[in-house]
């Protein structure tokens, strides 16, 4: 047989940080380039007793189909508390639930984006997101993160020179892989660049409820009162990413052509999942475990700073992130980015080459990312000895 | 905000299915629209056990990430079961575990298909996949559906007259909705025209084990030989469809561009759920469940063909199906289709009308769908009252 495969999918390769976790997967590397929530993060006995109640009193409804919007219940408990604690959520908003906030990304570029149309991103950007773009043949332009978040004037020339900008991606919290925090003001100015040139802003926030130092900065989702913003939820980082039960707050045109798209791509999200989801937010105090979480990517966050310093200090350049998962460091320029990661992985430790996170292949960078929730605490002193 | 829509999206209706579920939502209406399982087919302490033991003694893994391809203790035993059952599996091929069936048909679509390519399938088809098809502005071919299976004549025709035919999608056993299962003559020459022709078979076989007589027909994919047969499981009518568990066993090269585009969607199938149905296969008696629900279906099936023979007989014509779900009945031309679907609804009976199957609005029915699994027993003696 002469497999002939789609355009698509012929460009896509599979992404960088699989294969070095395929490559480094023995017991005796450190895991500096994974993003797994720490294993004392998950609410075990929680989830326990959750499951044990649904199973006994309400099986049926768990095990049969549901649908495609999502779990009733769910839906409105979380439209309430984002409302409530966000300011989240207008009337013309609607939500959806999704099998993970991956599956939100698919579901605004299956809607909105035609082959060749562009997405504007941060470069470097989230390479699950980029490559599920290009999943759709959708072209990518990067725009410098700065410390205070993108940079606003590339984002205006672009949008000032590209035809069919259909989507503005960005994380604005904690930034994947930069750790970069986006200024308030710098999210005001997008939304109004995204106002003025009739374009959606795609806000990704896994890792919102992860600061562990400084200012909470509002979503841009807060201040849409035009319905421009995308706002994409997640509970992998604060109860389980084995779940996969994400979430869209998004105007209810855009939601209304995701559920058709949903139901085309996997019906809907597992019942089971969502009702444990609803339940451990409904009975539990999910805001106190939070808290518990912040707690301990505290300590590893500045554990992981303190060994940076130490046994890297005036060698690598980073922005010390307010919270997230990962930290970016920048080798300087006498370095050879790739030979540094290569030899890292070599000596057991492995951290990301930050040429995966580029828009396009060609720009630049001279930086890795290390991630700070999957090592031991041993593990990072141990880990930044060596690539010291 | 002026919402610019993909091509892809715009098109795409909201299943006619889901609109009729919708609109009988009400407690006073007979399901025969539906294609629920019916509740007394769950296994529900099985599940509450095994759910426990999960949570007990390996917590982590089950909410921890997994790998794109799947959870692999239930890749080796479903690879395994298929092999020795059916003889489903070659050296060359590969398996991985998807979120659901629906995402095997939307992975296939995304690695095989461009814009513009035709996807040949069985007219009327199951709806989820033909709207997964029309997704990717797939242009689809539908061809009869005949006692013993589809028009093989219509299917050569096609392939010698249409460039880009990438797939022939077809589901062989108790087809969703005409009840029909393919002979092994047609199955066999299917094959070799997808062999002769160059193009890839997506083999949908959901309802395999839900055979409540005749003799069982081996599957397309265990005679192939030459890596043509991408062929679609689920556990969804054998166990639960909620818990969106369904898996792929197709040609490696096939299987590697699913992964990455799997990873795109939605990263992996939630890692509680894979294990549960690891478990369900390893430690309980899943082939005598199956046997039980066979039974359920057994019941349900003869009863509905009776009361169709005693209210509607002479009036309606249909294929007897040896198993499945659902039963396809076929109006005198003199009734108006449409019309008899909307007064069935009028009367609290809801069927689906046959031209939401059809590959084009414009292909002619004067068929309706109708259920057994989802209502009562007492429900279809009503129902089909009801009807006729």
């Amino acid at each position: 047989m002469d497999y002939r495969f789609s355009d698509r999918i012929s460009a896509l390769k599979p992404s960088a940080i699989r294969e070095i976790l395929k490559a480094t997967a023995g017991s005796d590397v450190i895991p500096f380039a994974a993003g797994n929530p720490a294993p004392n993060a998950f609410p075990v006995e929680e989830v326990q007793k959750i499951a044990e109640n649904i199973l006994t009193n309400r099986p049926i409804e768990a095990l049969q189909y549901g649908v495609t919007e999502g779990y009733n219940p769910l839906r409105e408990r979380i439209s309430a508390y984002m409302k409530a604690k966000h300011n989240i959520g207008r009337d013309f908003d609607n939500i959806i639930i999704t099998s993970g906030a991956q599956q939100v990304v698919d579901l605004a570029t299956k809607v909105l984006c035609n082959e060749g149309d562009i997405v504007i991103c941060e470069g470097p950007s989230f390479i699950g997101s980029l490559n599920c773009f290009r999943s759709y043949n959708v072209e990518l332009r990067g725009v410098d993160v700065e410390p205070d978040g993108l940079n606003i004037e590339q984002v205006e020339n672009l949008l000032k020179t590209e035809k069919n900008v259909k989507m503005i991606y960005t994380i604005p919290n904690f930034q994947n892989p930069s750790g970069v925090t986006c200024s308030l003001e710098k999210r005001k100015a997008l939304y109004e660049l995204a106002k003025k040139y009739n374009v959606m802003i795609l806000e990704d926030n896994p890792y919102g409820d992860l600061r562990v130092t400084g200012e909470h900065v509002p979503a841009i989702k807060s201040f849409d009162e035009d319905g421009l913003v995308i706002y994409v939820g997640s509970f992998s980082k604060i109860l389980s990413p084995g779940l996969r039960v994400g979430y869209t707050i998004a105007p209810q045109d855009v939601i209304a052509k995701m559920t058709v798209g949903k139901q085309a791509s996997d019906v809907h999200t597992p019942m089971f999942n969502q009702m444990l989801v609803d339940e451990w937010m409904d009975k539990y105090d999910f805001e106190n475990h939070i808290e518990k979480i912040r707690e301990i990517y505290k300590g590893k966050l500045n554990l992981m700073c303190d060994c940076i310093d130490e046994n890297l200090g005036g060698f690598v350049e980073y922005v010390r992130p307010e919270g997230g998962l990962f930290i970016w460091c920048d080798l300087p320029e006498s370095v050879d980015m790739p030979t540094f990661c290569k030899t890292a992985a070599e000596n057991k430790v492995a951290v990301v080459p930050g040429v995966a996170f580029m828009a396009q292949p060609t720009d630049k960078t001279n930086a890795f990312r290390v991630n700070f929730s999957t090592p031991t605490d041993e593990g990072i002193v141990k880990g930044m000895k060596i690539l010291g």
